[in-house]
């Protein structure tokens, strides 16, 4: 079942080694499959370097496993609220890369202070607030979903243009069209994480760029008349 | 003479090299038999790139040489008064690893700041206080263990509850049911630390994260009803 | 036609992979063949991993594409502007690389604290002003390319001998005698930039080195009488 | 002539590389044959990549190349007057590593914070005064050894004890009892001038560490009773 989507995830899954954004197995990446409305979902605390695609769980938007032998990612509830919140998305990431978990830690949204964050991001990274005792001790990662989609509710924020978000105390949510590029987005917001945190250090009185520059960055690359790279991006 | 241990104690102090922990020399890993109360560590001063699992140096509990024709790291007597204070450890590696060194040579425990922090450590990474002369000059390595279990008796700390510690003006000791499981605590340690600092450069005014999200994400490793990963963890 | 051109413009491009100074695709490089006035560029958005030779695009100094099935750098307006402005430039480089980014978000130009800068710059690296919306939603790259411009006009600098320059909220164009040596160039800004924010969180109150050690360290590499290395350097 | 030690002078230059101290072709390594007066330096300008043992250069304690179809290091003068001032000295390393660079630019030494520190140099690593505009426009580099120098004799120390300085403005110079100890101390020096920087940004009001354990960590690994490793060190 969905074996095709299985061996995506998996790729997906090893790009977070790649691009250096896990130590051991904390983070994952699930992508859903919307016809079918069946999410396929890195299994809980396995081994990046033992990792076979069928291995992938997959579950279905109630949380219910579908098949696999495994448990899927104990962060499954949080991914199936988003899928269930946000209908454009296919793809979510969850990290704690350094920068941006640092970021999150400090409970700050990410300033956006150059071109780089706009090429991707319309908007500051948000920051959701952290989770009470009552939402802690109850259904904890559905309510860490919910949180999440709450902030994105108030500011008015559509996750496909701000694909990503922080959340205090605790780490990284990236969305994207597929699990790929919801990887994408997570490996971007560390190195925005990074290069904001020092500039910062370098101008302790920075201000945001010009609005108009994140217009014509996020434009040029993800609007109607985009003209950066060979065809439509993803 | 425990040759199975011998190889897994190698491969735990290769361990350190591949996580990035030491420089040259500057590190090692020992695991206890707790059957015969035989320890082995690795020998002093001997470089990674050359070390062989026969290379291992077995001690016993009074820190004589029980078995090896290298001199056991001059560490042993540290870890040995860990052996005999913490009976429910069984391994113990020491590392000078950058940024926790640097909270170590900063004087300061480690602050809870966020999940990736509390799924190892329930509480602060603690810092034992430096030594005096008469410490230093005498038994050093020794005394460098006891000032350290002071610590954890005095703030009644489990040392499988926070399984590390940094020793004022020197580096880390991270403690693991095995070898390999110390290693892996030290590489925590490491990462912990390192985004401690930056949370703190971000945000120079943060506080603790939540006692109750630090319950909830230790219990979830590690409480009686764990659900992280796919088996009960080490 | 100019085959052995687009070879090694391949090459100056998989260089900025060697030496860290692109994440994805961002970053380009081009060379000139004066005698033509046609340039080799990267095609946009095309991953290093895939990129050959004839992939490369050839353009003339009017932005026409003269050969190439791939549409060419987002970036070529800008790399033009520096051809027809600064006639002894070979090779343009443009990356977000992270130091010197931060530096360019931060709004600064990068102050001669060392004898490493002045061995390839002699002087600041110069931050060039952001754009006016104006600027922006006209032809943005070309305006880009003519706002460094005006600022090496304005302050008198020689793009040979300061072969690099900072866009504020945006990121690194460097200048070379052809596309390695921009690189090359490239390569030191993001190594100096680091330096030079270590500096100033090591000693706030630190000011420039003295203009005699820089005189004497560009000299001795690039002046009429320099000795450092086997040949003159390009 | 000397074959053994240019194979030796050439695998220490390579080290430099390994230990990543240095970019492209900033730094150098030598060894004095003390027998015959004769040193044996890295060629100027050229690659790591392609540097063989038949590239490096013999010279004698007056700069006269004995022996080499390539021009030697630039740095030639600077290493003679080690030699001729320090007779317990065997090699000399001289890079712009980034970190003890930045401290270099600062212009301030590096304290004694922690035993990592002192398991190499017994004081602070001392930062010597920049040159005057008569140094530097006379014989420059023989005038930047000459600095140091007069560091270590006024200060009084020992650089066997103190096997590493900076030069304000420049970079590093380190010290072996042979080419290859020259380049561990100089990575010694990078690490600890990491260390440093951080351990002031956790602790901004941090003091120096105890004398008395300084003490301890340098004589446990280089005093007539030391007691780490397995023979007595070099």
């Amino acid at each position: 079942m969905l074996e095709a989507l299985k061996e995506k995830v998996l790729q997906a899954n090893l790009d977070l080694v790649k691009h250096k954004l896990v130590l051991f197995t904390w983070g994952n990446v699930s992508e859903i499959d919307r016809r079918s409305g069946l999410i396929v979902i890195k299994p809980s605390g396995v081994s990046y370097d033992e990792m076979k695609a069928e291995d992938m769980v997959v579950v279905d938007l109630e949380g219910k496993v579908v098949e696999g032998d495994l448990r899927p990612s104990s962060d499954t509830p949080t991914h199936i609220e988003f899928y269930k919140a946000f209908p454009h998305i296919g793809g979510v990431t969850h990290t704690h890369s350094t920068f941006a978990t640092a970021w999150a830690q400090a409970g700050r949204s990410i300033p956006f202070y150059g071109t780089t964050h706009a090429d991707y991001f319309y908007g500051d990274i948000p920051c959701a607030r952290s989770l009470t005792k009552e939402e802690i001790e109850g259904a904890y990662e559905k309510n860490t979903g919910l949180a999440i989609i709450e902030k994105f509710r108030e500011d008015g924020i559509d996750p496909l243009e701000v694909p990503g978000v922080l959340i205090k105390s605790h780490g990284v949510f990236a969305f994207g069209k597929d699990g790929g590029g919801s990887v994408y987005n997570a490996t971007v917001i560390e190195e925005v994480a990074k290069m904001a945190f020092l500039t910062e250090q370098i101008n302790p009185t920075v201000v945001r760029a010009d609005k108009f520059m994140m217009e014509k960055h996020y434009q040029r690359k993800h609007g109607k008349n985009a003209y950066y790279g060979q065809t439509k991006k993803k």
